[in-house]
């Protein structure tokens, strides 16, 4: 598991049936090689059961976990799911990025979501 | 599961039998390490059920959720497939690159797919 | 698994269920790639059956390990834990940073862990 | 799944015995930050059910779909499978080298093989 | 799978059930970024049911395979496993240091194991 930040969102009208249904989020690891206002390292792409915001910190959990989470069924056909919206985290050594909810020059989602 | 885009397709003949009938994508992550003209990091060989053609977007996803995706079946021999074909999506703080559907320069795939 | 040292806490009130009375702990892999103050990989976060305490070094399983080691049953939503809170360890090229329990200029976690 | 090229073969005669009888092949992931004659990622260590040989092109599977790929059975003690011997690919971005057999520079290995 | 060097060991006395009787070595992947003297990537903790020494090169592997290779059983509480102690491997384009038992500087553990 990590603890990331809502960056976006996806959509797909042709997809595997397991989808069909559920948000998709992109959301981007918290680790200190970000700069602000540029993500740095690849995003996942998450379903999300909690109903996760713009710019919310979450736990991502991956491979049959995920499907745990946001499913209750081993053979769904993704494998990342938000399995926790956090409400405060204490990294002593993060940077300061890592508190801020949505750093400054990003803009939100059109959505609002 | 991540956000790419198909940048290519393999061809093998010699192949465990699983792989027979099914389209292999080369499909480059979505991140920002990528200068225009050059992939930057590890692309992904996919199995891909739902006909992404090159320069799309797609959700690609590991293990289990691929072979479900992908064949119904748990016991087939990739742990990689394309889960969705991306119509749009939105992630503010993406680099421009993420948005073009074939960055500059870059030849199309000879097989045209 | 990894060996990494317990950097924070996270605490999430809307979580899957099969987090509730579980801690998450933020946890630092040990490589080389630190500097003193710095976290410089990307964390991750973790269900901790044993009581590890900020600073300590643990070892990290991920997957089904996890799932065995902190809940005995196959099917829950996390896929990271504690599995051994190390007392010694002896890595003679490991940098000095390993061996420092809590490096320089790095306060404790707020709840004392 | 990965496309990567055969650059070696590695020998243990302590070893499971899952892996008597079967060849180990090191196999390097074809991606852009590969200079001419110097491996610059961790290589794969996979067994090789198709006999492929050093420098050809191939697609390796992780987890479960290795043993498949391999063994047929999900119990056993490997989890990398070369699963295709690629005749041609097709990846317009790709650099020079992908499609270099052997680079320049690179003696072939003893065994020939 | 990936071929390393055994660097280290690990102790702890509070540990998950299944790690009880388990050596935990730490094992460096060889790959090209590593200079002498200095650990470069972050190492992977593996048990060690073959009795590998401080120096050896090892065949690790993950997942399922690593609980085949060291405990019959798939519940067990680790995922990562040396499943060959290497006699000889042919990587030609391999850097020098993957040749060198002990690098130069390096002290031998304190165990002498």
């Amino acid at each position: 598991m990590f603890l990331g930040r809502v960056v976006g969102e996806v959509w797909a009208t042709k997809k595997s049936a397991d989808l069909d249904g559920r948000r998709l989020l992109v959301i981007q690891a918290l680790d200190e090689r970000r700069e602000p206002g540029a993500a740095k390292v690849t995003p996942v792409v998450a379903v999300d059961p909690l109903g996760a915001g713009f710019g919310q910190h979450v736990v991502v959990a991956f491979g049959k976990a995920a499907r745990v989470a946001a499913g209750g069924d081993g053979d769904l056909a993704f494998e990342a799911a938000v399995v926790g919206i956090v409400d405060d985290f204490d990294v002593p050594g993060a940077p300061a990025h890592w508190r801020s909810p949505v750093p400054d020059g990003e803009p939100k989602l059109r959505s609002g979501s």
